[in-house]
């Protein structure tokens, strides 16, 4: 193609590559989508780069897909139209650390642990945590989350200031540095969570907290699923300012101790940790046990030891590979819908109920402190029968929740896998979001097919 | 003017009126800013009534500004094309509590404290307070906020969803029920904050919280209004969660007391509040304590029963109020920056210093927890030498902000008033902003001459 050896000229000669095998790396994500090839990976270091890339592709109409770590869940990093993958990776420097302003600026090709690792030594920690080692650049363009979102927010409540380059290769900046502002029009919530369709981020100001005086963790088994979700539904509304609260159901419980080896029961659990000062502390946790064991729990193990907790907390991260590696060859499929609280405990028994119909295998966990909640399934991507009962399983989890005044995606992002429940999801308002779409990349360049419908 | 009499055929009677009283109600806010009167003024009574306003406005091109109480503070709810004022007095019901979603359905003409009687019955209560008991509505057009921002966040944090109205009179919702979302565009996020230029609200969906199970409240007297920043600044650095967080300088607390009858010392004072369980409260103050004595503080001063703590907080609810009764036939210009914390004892030592320039007299309060202060002065805007004085005062205060990664404004919003520091605290994301109100309002009808630098 002729237009790459335009391209090369752009930048230096090992930041432009069609290697087969950089090709294919970015030809995919860690979901079940269909992979599909770019015609070209380049790896920019700095903004000029960024904007001088997006300044070729607009006027030739080329595609362009941003790329992080490749960890997205619905093809969102996929190329499905080829042209160009940006892959931030040199674009990883922690810029500055603010300490009395309690911010930090990177680059978007910085990890999450990477940062955290930083942060430390200033007794401070940045606190969205997906289960993958995300670049923070993906982490802003999914609006993703995790499990301390019910206590500190999601990605978009830690963003203060974006520098995003436009399709145009124009550059400007989304916020500032003060904690709050009513100026302008608020486009740092608009290019959060715009999955790379409406600009490329090249430096992020994220809010960061002091690392806790006192950090209690314990698990809560239950005798069933619906008792543990009726425990977690009962201490959010409580008001205990608990900072995660997660489910992991029995099925996932095995799983997990398999991969991680741990030896948990394998039941029904609420993994919850508790921040504050000591006496606080304390007094949540009494009143948290106390709303468990309404609910049949046995009470709290605790992990006392910062090691046990430590080990705890990675192994809930690490379940998703707990399923993907028990299955080789197959891919993962992941539902992500959220839901009102007064809605989760019969979400969740619908979910399993959607399982037990198509006769599939998969794990119940998810932050439902927050009402968003996963069913894991593993699936043979060729398999034109696994993946339609996944599809099935999905669609039928995903009406559920928009019935019931929830969403779609609560952390994982549209992609390709959301996009036709969309229109179900925000009707008239997807015309408007078009709208923005059509006024910022007016050709439609940057990441197309993602996010929203088709015009 | 022959379009008022097709108006009227959409309405019944009593909903559209020139009445020359109801114009010049509805030519003015709580500030400095010239009047300015509607052609006409309509009282809608529901969605579809505010569709067929705006439809019908569109087609004719006429001006459309929306008016909740008139307590804006930078000229917003002013007709300055004339046109037609929308009030939202009659849609003012709450519409369903959700205690378990910890949320709440109002119409736009609901008003804090309204909403605050109803939510007690529940153990509720819904954090953001302005100086001025203003409507729901035009408290999320604004993105206001108050003491508790600090805790609890700005009114762009409690929006969960919005019913809008478009220009052209097409009705979307922006978001959900949901807790978190990562699908489609973050529309609500958007058109909070939009101050009637992008669309007018007709419900919204809100973020409440319970009632705190003990709260404490205490007044800390410093020597100098520095002592007083740096106390407050060392207090949010130390990550202790404090749910108010005020200064109030001594000219500001003489008036204060004039205003309330109260007797507390005419000193530099930060106002406190703690929320949380009793054991986690008590260290919590002893904490923000020995912080405040390290400035000088000689203790903290509590106001242990409901009625005391309560008079504290209204005659800091009444502080401007305080400067206007005194001033009769002056009018009030309030500046409005907010700084990240590490510039705010350089930023409010900045601003005393701007007054004493000019020679003006003002008072400096505010919500230093988020580094946001205003600086109050009653002028006489007949004299152009008193608003001269008083726009170089404000130049000055919002030059050194825009300096050290601040806003113009941190929660009043743009309106006329700061629509001239747009550009210079946004730059190219200015172009953005406009090419989306392009988008969304081509005829460019809602609030004409608001927010944004005329194309």
């Amino acid at each position: 193609m002729e237009w790459i050896d335009s391209l090369r000229k752009l930048l230096k000669e090992d930041q432009v590559t069609v290697n087969p095998t950089e090709l294919e790396r970015h030809s995919r994500d860690e979901s079940y989508h269909t992979p599909h090839l770019p015609d070209v990976v380049v790896f920019p270091e700095n903004r000029e780069e960024v904007s001088r890339i997006l300044r070729f592709a607009n006027d030739r109409e080329i595609p362009v897909t941003p790329f992080g770590l490749g960890s997205s869940l619905e093809g969102h990093v996929i190329p499905y139209k080829g042209g160009i993958s940006v892959d931030f990776q040199r674009m990883n420097k922690i810029l500055e650390v603010r300490p009395q302003d309690m911010l930090v600026r990177v680059q978007p090709g910085v990890t999450r642990s990477q940062l955290n690792r930083e942060l430390k030594k200033y007794g401070l920690f940045f606190s969205v945590d997906p289960g993958a080692d995300a670049t923070l650049g993906g982490m802003a363009a999914t609006n993703a989350s995790g499990t301390t979102a019910v206590r500190y927010g999601v990605m978009r409540d830690q963003v203060r200031d974006l520098e995003v380059v436009l399709s145009d290769g124009r550059i400007i900046r989304t916020g500032g540095r003060a904690a709050k502002s009513s100026s302008g029009y608020h486009l740092t919530g608009l290019f959060v969570g715009s999955e790379g369709t409406l600009g490329l981020f090249t430096e992020l100001t994220l809010r960061v907290f002091g690392i806790p005086e006192a950090i209690m963790a314990a698990r809560a088994v239950f005798p069933t699923v619906k008792q543990a979700v009726n425990a977690a539904v009962s201490i959010i509304s409580s008001g205990i300012p608990v900072a995660r609260l997660e489910l992991v159901d029995a099925l996932s419980m095995k799983y997990l101790n398999e991969h991680s080896e741990t030896r948990y029961p394998a039941a029904p659990t609420l993994f919850l940790e508790f921040h504050g000062n000591e006496a606080g502390l304390k007094r949540d946790v009494v009143f948290a046990e106390e709303l468990a064991q309404g609910e049949e729990c046995q009470g709290f193990q605790f992990e006392t030891d910062t090691k046990a907790r430590a080990k705890l907390w990675e192994a809930r991260h690490h379940l998703a590979y707990a399923f993907i590696h028990r299955s080789p060859g197959k891919r993962l499929m992941v539902t992500d819908v959220c839901v009102p609280m007064s809605e989760l405990a019969g979400a969740v028994e619908h979910a399993r109920h959607a399982l037990n119909q198509e006769g599939m295998e998969g794990g119940i966990l998810g932050h439902i402190g927050d009402g968003n909640y996963h069913v894991l399934m593993m699936i043979d991507p060729t398999d034109p029968r696994d993946v339609d009962k996944a599809e099935k399983i999905n669609a039928s989890i995903v009406e559920y929740a928009l019935g019931r005044g929830g969403t779609c995606t609560g952390e994982h992002g549209v992609g390709v896998g959301k996009i036709r429940y969309l229109r179900r999801e925000h009707k008239e308002a997807v015309d408007v979001m078009m709208s923005i779409k059509q006024a910022l990349d007016p050709k439609g360049i940057l990441n197309p097919g993602k996010k929203l419908p088709p015009r």
